[in-house]
């Protein structure tokens, strides 16, 4: 996934930069970078944070860092900020998103023989390097940055530091947030607004779908409206948004609560308490426990001094050893107990079979679960969001493929909660994973709780719906 | 406080021995290390860690490291573990408690020209080498650790990586636990039980206060039996345990939850929603919460992926800084709402009076506290366990001494909930945080939460009690 | 000024590469790199070496680079290799020289709007990355060679790393030198022919001015052949060449001890010993010494184990205590003797100032002084060799305008060793030196003690001569 | 070996500490350290300096120390200075030596229950910090450092630095030097004179066997006379001190010049030119070449950038690469020529015949060795000086053994140059390294060269005298 932030001050900047761009840690693995302009120099600092925190890896780097603008990013794979200079000046640029045409786009620029990449890496060519060259072929920032929304399939949201400002430029379906923060003195972009309240931010705009601002310090000027093509991915409150942070005003751990009543509104099954899978199943379980007035406990807590991070390393070896270690039984509150937990979504079920196999060796009676969307039939090609490689491991689409003889046949039906088919896939899930019972939270709920018309909201990984704005909704 | 881990097997132990000390990351912020005997040859590394996880530090030097038996330790100050050489061999020797008396012990050495002392710092004589030398006055390992625990005044609990074995010896009260875990072809002694279930050992035996035993990877050999005067800390299950432990077969969690339900069983202050201030807040809001079938929520979110420990660093700006950073408010949580929290203790105060006050900017309309013990009144002599340099900051004795005219008087009195001078003690401490209401744990009800008997804990930071084993008491 | 290695071989090359590119280590002071191809993919490790040496950044790196080519760096400022894609293909590229009109031709590429920089640092554009996108303008790699060797002022050669083999590249006119060298199923690219022997390389064939080759396992194939304008820097010869090289098949050592016997011949001069300034000095030393039969001796030897290097740090306090501390004075040898010194050449003159005064101070009878070549009146305007930061700062330079009343008049007067105006300046230099004697060697004994033609060699630094291939020679 | 350095001052001593200790880094290969004392604290850094210089590895730790006075040291394996408190006070120490009686020392002080080690490493017990316990037997530094001078045998020099003042004392019979240097408001301690006059302290001092003296910022106080029992090794002239330094007053650089000259003035072998195997063979071969007016080259180079060290790395073959990489033969300097070369000795001749069969390969027609030193026979028992691990691999020993049908009968015969079988051992050395001629320095004209009486010198290797002091002498 990743995450960014920026700041234009009228003071130095740094350590806002700095504890802003470290509450984006939960949304990457690998990279973390921060570019600063001083004196209309750039400095740049580039780390490898997957053997260790952010802030261990720069907090011997900000001492030497000063400027009254900068940006960060946490990122998943590739390097950055990048430090670019072309016929628009310098530039540093971070990008958060998915090129899904990189090879298209490069191929066609090598043809017209405009560009050369140098950033590259055992990976290839750096995704951020493409979309500069993109914008390079505009005769401004915002040329640039409207040719390159225009023509990267997938999503790419982006901040440019420049010697006259920061351009915030949000993806053209708004797939990803950016919002912007205000105090005296100073402008914000960031990803999480998690990170405004502890530097003392307030919130000041959500950037609509392909909206781009410039950022000054006292106050950002509109380069180019939003669209109404909204597209904001559902799991931001589901899964991976932190829970005190909000988009389009509306905020994760009070979804959360709403989507876990929902579940229990149409519940009845009687257990003798509610826990959460860590981290994200913890919001809904909370929502369910308090709309049944069930007692909510943690059966299992998680390690956090060690095992910090919500997103998993992409090594498949790493990630079972980390989702085995990072969760630890408290036998006292599973023994002979009746167990319901809500968690935020089943994707292959491995690491889910594992954690019911130790509550039933912690003697168990039953355990029933509820995660809090549907299954997941269709894999996410909007974002780099992958929590398993391939469609066909995806614990609904494995099982609608068995029931189906092998074959994707009638995918729209499986989607349908009040379908047999849908009914037998869950019956299916359920056994595998020797549940007492399951309940997928159902689309329509997922969508009330919270709040966005559904043709707003990309939900492409439950009913494969690639954008359906201005079509009609059941809902 | 420090933690500590150890592991004899008849196979390669690091693996264990490194994700077993891991677990204990939370109960210090200074130092790690691991020793381990490979051939007859001791192995050892150590590292600062209070900038960056233990598992970090450590990940490329296990790689390297081999043998079938080991000890790990996190600690607050001094390096560990040391190697020493003596007339009893070679040994690798852990630690975790604190030793008042070290200038006596040293001098007294000194003056009998028996020692030196060469792990200095600036810090001064390494505690961990003064017990080897008082270790090392005995003609056996026991004789020597019985004399370390008669002379040292504190609390001392340790192990001794020997090419026998491993020493594993409880402090004489047991102030803080060592328990031993199980499994086929493997022994291993922690601090902390939620060490074990990940790495598939199983609680074998508590040990005792004063209690020796010589692991092996096939079993334990008692060498010196326990005696009866349990002294453990209450603070263990009130503040620092990890949820998933158990001290004296009784589990954290589940302590917290019925101690957060002893408070609510007198409350009956009507509001929205419960909340805890994260992390040991959270077990007694929990609990709390469910006893009165109040909603739960958190109002607060604590950033774990960047803030994970529970410890404070020593640094006073440092911690002000981390206090602050660590805790993200949800505004949507806050607003306008009727909140009560609880929290572990309240220490000086000073950070809670901050916390609160950002509640009411959030747009509180009531804040009520529920501290889940009672006033603290005397500063802790047994173990490294200071949340704050002398007795005077602590807000009740502070308190207590400005409702008597700067002097100590009525102490006992104080200490009695019942009394009309504890009321006005809290009463005046609730003004002071701006609080709607403060109400604190009584003792009583503390000590039948956890669930054992008075005699058994030590409640000194409450009562001033200096150990009652056998004395009369009144609950 | 930098240095630069390659291998092509049928096995792996990683050791031959790495200690290749370790003998360069005496050409930079400031990073290092190398670039490898495994299995189709590149694999590049680059590192500050301005606080320690190249051996010991990239040990480490080394065992976990694989392939069977591979290209190494020894730079001054700038990052190499750099990895780079465009419509050629994917490549690694190292260079050694001076682009001179770095701001024109990214000015001009901007223009075109054909390419970006991201390789940016705060020195600006990367001037590799220029390199390489002139590379990129040509249809083949031997085009775009040609391409930036056309439109670079200053000079540059440079190493390819491709998939299908290693391009070397001379510059233009051969102003640093690049060798072939061969053994069985391996080919190496080496800037001193020193690296050679010790890795079982026999020099194959000296790169001519311009020449491309393509370089594979089996030997090479000539992509460009050279032209016969070359302009090999003399210097390379007189000080910064390592003394086991040839170029053009001369060897540096020899071409020392001949340059030194030519000052010889013309001196009567009645000494006691003959020493050299390490360590450039001392093959003119020994090559005088022998000549005139005196005794050679070393009154100075320099601390090898601290301060190996031969280049000189950029900062200029650096540089001061480096110069101070790398020469320890040898009392025995100094007291009371009539000593005399051969030093490479005389810069600005500050350094060797001190340098006499210790001599003086530790008891000398007479100081005289000998440079190995004549007084320098321009600076280098080739090569990235930059010992003084203007021309004004030049010993030489700077003494005839003081003679000329600050006017830069008779300069052509002032390079011919026969003329009065130079006895003149010379007198003076000798006299702000304190020098006992001082005499430098005339242009034509060090180009005939070289043995190459005159108008092969750049004499630029001491008679302007801008390249006078075809010209008529004196000498 | 090991090196060692000191200063106390009435201003900051780190810079002067720093480099002072840097000089001594030809002297030890694993690990350096450096302590002083701040306002009566003790601060301490040790690093491994294997893979690195010595320099790199402290510059970041010595922006932070501060204090007037320090001890500095570079050690072959154990980890110093160590900081000891005891009944004396707390003092840092290192030491310079060997402590044959290692193990007996330790068994005793065990016996007597009176220490332990802690400085415990995979190598066993911390030599110094034994050391240390031998001087805690005294009532006072002084009577324990004799203490300790009494009871090892080997040999140590060390220095104690003390808030009182740094003790400085050398080993019982002088094996090692140690010298006191002087300037305005410091004086300083060294192992090497050349680490005084960059620092700008003159010789003040040579201290002698078993002298122990206090040093204060305004001079020296003697507290133990020196005896005349005076043993310095020989091998300081010969090999492994630096040019620059003279221990009891003579000059290394100087004593090579005679050395050679000696073996020179019995030599009438016909050469095209003489040069020394880098770097020891080096002043021996200029005064050789001087004496009978023969050319002196380097046909071999030494390339310092890389390889700037003297001492061997104790790993075999590391040794080997080392040995192999670090000379660059001069190939046009070899070609076809009577080459002559002085090395400081031969230890086992390995490594000798790799640079032999490499002069033949490169074209030499004759190659004449002349070793500056008679034959090895015994291997050193004094000092940490281990060039090959048993006596049996010395070149010497191991021919007079084959001679002797593989006893050591004759040994003193061996070792006398005028012998038939001594010229039988070397014409068999000789035709082994298919040397074309092979003459040794003999024992006298060596001493000689010196300058110091025979019966002050340690000449042990070659001759097998453990110390002749009063005996009758030959010359």
């Amino acid at each position: 996934m990743g995450g960014l932030f920026a700041v234009v001050s009228n003071e130095d900047c740094v350590h806002d930069l700095f504890y802003g761009t470290d509450y984006h840690s939960h949304l990457g693995t690998c990279r973390g970078g921060l570019a600063v302009i001083d004196d209309k120099e750039f400095h740049r600092h580039i780390h490898d944070i997957s053997n260790a925190q952010f802030r261990s890896k720069f907090e011997q780097d900000i001492r030497e860092m000063h400027g009254n603008s900068g940006i960060g990013v946490i990122s998943d794979n590739e390097s950055q900020p990048l430090i670019i200079c072309s016929h628009l000046g310098t530039y540093a640029i971070v990008t958060v998103g998915l090129v899904n045409n990189l090879d298209d786009l490069s191929r066609d620029a090598f043809r017209r023989r405009i560009t050369h990449f140098s950033e590259m890496s055992s990976l290839g060519i750096n995704p951020t390097e493409l979309v500069a060259t993109l914008i390079n072929e505009g005769s401004t920032f915002e040329d640039g940055i409207c040719n390159a929304q225009e023509r990267i399939e997938g999503s790419c949201s982006l901040l440019l530091l420049t010697k006259d400002g920061i351009y915030a430029a949000r993806d053209k379906y708004g797939r990803t947030p950016i919002v912007i923060g205000r105090k005296e003195n100073a402008v914000a972009a960031t990803f999480e607004t998690a990170a405004l309240p502890n530097l003392y931010y307030e919130v000041e705009h959500y950037l609509g779908p392909g909206e781009i601002v410039l950022m000054k310090p006292d106050g950002i000027e509109q380069r180019k409206p939003p669209s109404n093509e909204l597209q904001i991915c559902t799991f931001l409150w589901v899964y991976y948004g932190f829970p005190a942070s909000s988009y389009e005003g509306i905020n994760v751990e009070a979804a959360r609560y709403r989507c876990g009543a929902r579940i229990a509104a149409h519940d009845d099954v009687e257990v003798d308490m509610v826990g959460g899978i860590p981290d994200s199943g913890t919001g809904h379980a909370i929502g369910y426990a308090n709309c049944r007035k069930i007692p909510y406990a943690r059966p299992f807590t998680k390690y956090t001094p060690t095992w910090p991070r919500s997103f998993m390393p992409p090594d498949h070896e790493v990630r079972k050893l980390v989702a085995h270690m990072k969760l630890i039984p408290v036998p006292d509150l599973v023994q002979n107990k009746r167990l319901l937990f809500c968690d935020d979504s089943i994707v292959r079920g491995t690491q889910l079979a594992d954690t019911i196999r130790r509550l039933y060796e912690a003697g168990a009676r039953e355990v029933h679960m509820r995660p809090a969307c549907p299954p997941l039939i269709y894999k996410c090609k909007y974002l780099n969001f992958s929590r398993t490689k391939t469609e066909q491991d995806l614990a609904g689409r494995r099982t609608l493929r068995e029931l189906e003889g092998g074959t994707d046949n009638a995918l729209e039906e499986y989607a349908d909660h009040a379908s047999d088919k849908y009914a037998a896939m869950v019956d299916r899930i359920r056994q595998r994973l020797y549940l007492t019972s399951l309940r997928y939270q159902n689309l329509e709920d997922l969508v009330k709780a919270i709040g966005l018309p559904k043709e707003s909201l990309c939900t492409y990984c439950w009913d494969g719906c690639e954008g359906c704005y201005g079509k009609q909704m059941t809902f």
